[in-house]
């Protein structure tokens, strides 16, 4: 690592626990890699608010990536967020620009990334979405304000924070949003016409990797499966997808980008992907 | 350096400015030598209680050194301080205790530790002290606390200054305490009975490298001198009691120290003195 001196800018990841963040580790790869001057951490935290004075009373903590369970609650201490990030109701990075605080989102974008990089075609197309949770917040309102989808339909059990989503969608995009419960009916009629399945819920991560959502029998080769699940590397949705011969697209490329998103705000200089997807896939390789 | 991972303990130094602190160059390099999980940073800071309310939050932000302008404000903000150091009435050190902050001093238990580890005998001295200000008063209170030194004598323009610490010195400790104001003819006395002369105050620094306040005809070779500032490294003060055949402490053995004691206290290992000596030595010959 470069050494550090009194221009050394700060960056950290907050959240609890931490102890298996991989952000240290690519962060740090992708300044060294650029000869940058700064240093990334990993700090267990559980009072935002606190954590926060800090960041604006230190100023040279220029960045800070937040996670678990932190995401939603730290969006009161920061001093600007885009109305996109307000709409999907949480923020994942919180940039120090001057006296300000801004927070921001970029899984939304990282996925919308992840897609377009892997030549994922969205314009006209027809997106199942499998959950409503947080991480389908951001990818729901990213697709719908940032493409010209055909018709986004959204699939979970909880009643409740599919209404929620569906209406924030309805009001806060021009996009064509349909939602409905999970019975093996939805499913199969919603699979018929889907183009892209993304998987938002956390079924088939580890170490419930026996799950999958989808029936295999419902697969079609043409259409192109996405799970935000990146461990395992591949899930076991991916696995049934890929040999039923359809394109998938791995949770991991929109880690790798949601991470370069924040590396670019955080040092204003074009992240190295390739540099930060090695270091992922040697960490992901490591702990399995 | 050690790359740095989610139990990276993370240590800084706040201050304004801090452009200049050597504390990043020497805490890393002990870290790197001793390979512990550590890491230090530069922090510039006015609202320190904000700082301290991160440090709080963060419960991997392990140790704090506190530099001028903080060093009596940081006193506000810490849970616990021992009973010495709020005589002293500054702390340069917070330390991370599970829940709690604990401040407390090192400058003074560092002159202490320069002084002996050079062989200089303080029980039974008299001591002459120029300066009673910041490290003036923590000097006094570790020697008065910690020797049984036979006098101790103040002297310093800001008569408020002096009369303060000399009554703080009788109220908190039980040694002999004198204090006069500076005139040629205090000097002269004081100089004609004193055992080990310290300077505290800013006189000979950089720029002002020409300046002394002793005039080298009142020095006999049997005293011994200390100065506790180290820019120059050699001030006109100690090249001076040098030539008159005086053994010398440069302030830079104090500074060593008070890191060295800091380091401790936020590692709980034995400091490489070595190491942290030889980056000193190298930092300020490259600023001077």
């Amino acid at each position: 690592m470069r050494s550090i001196d009194c221009n050394t800018q700060v960056c950290a990841v907050i959240g609890n626990p931490i102890a298996h963040s991989l952000s240290p580790a690519i962060h740090n790869a992708a300044y060294e890699f650029l000869d940058l001057n700064f240093v990334y951490v990993a700090c267990p935290v559980e009072d935002v608010k606190g954590a926060l004075a800090g960041m604006r009373a230190i100023k040279n903590f220029r960045g800070m990536s937040v996670t678990i369970p932190h995401k939603i609650e730290v969006m009161k201490y920061v001093d600007e967020i885009a109305a996109v990030d307000r709409n999907i109701g949480s923020i994942n990075t919180v940039v120090h620009e001057q006296d300000k605080l801004i927070g921001l989102g970029t899984d939304g974008m990282g996925a919308l990334k992840a897609l377009v990089d892997n030549g994922v075609a969205i314009d006209g197309k027809n997106i199942l979405m499998l959950g409503a949770g947080g991480v389908a917040r951001a990818i729901a309102f990213t697709l719908a304000l940032n493409t010209r989808l055909k018709e986004l339909s959204l699939i979970d059990i909880n009643e409740n924070q599919l209404q929620e989503l569906t209406t924030d969608l309805k009001a806060g995009t021009d996009a064509v949003i349909k939602s409905g419960g999970v019975s093996e009916n939805t499913l199969s009629t919603e699979m018929e016409k889907a183009d892209l399945i993304i998987n938002c819920t956390p079924i088939g991560m580890h170490p419930n990797v026996d799950a999958s959502l989808i029936p295999p029998g419902l697969f079609r080769p043409e259409q192109v499966v996405f799970d935000v699940v990146y461990t395992p590397l591949e899930t076991k949705l991916l696995a049934e997808a890929k040999s039923c011969g359809l394109k998938t697209i791995p949770g991991v490329e929109m880690f790798i980008n949601q991470a370069a998103l924040q590396f670019e705000h955080f040092t204003g200089v074009d992240a190295p992907v390739g540099v930060m997807r090695r270091v992922v896939m040697e960490q992901l390789d490591h702990q399995s």
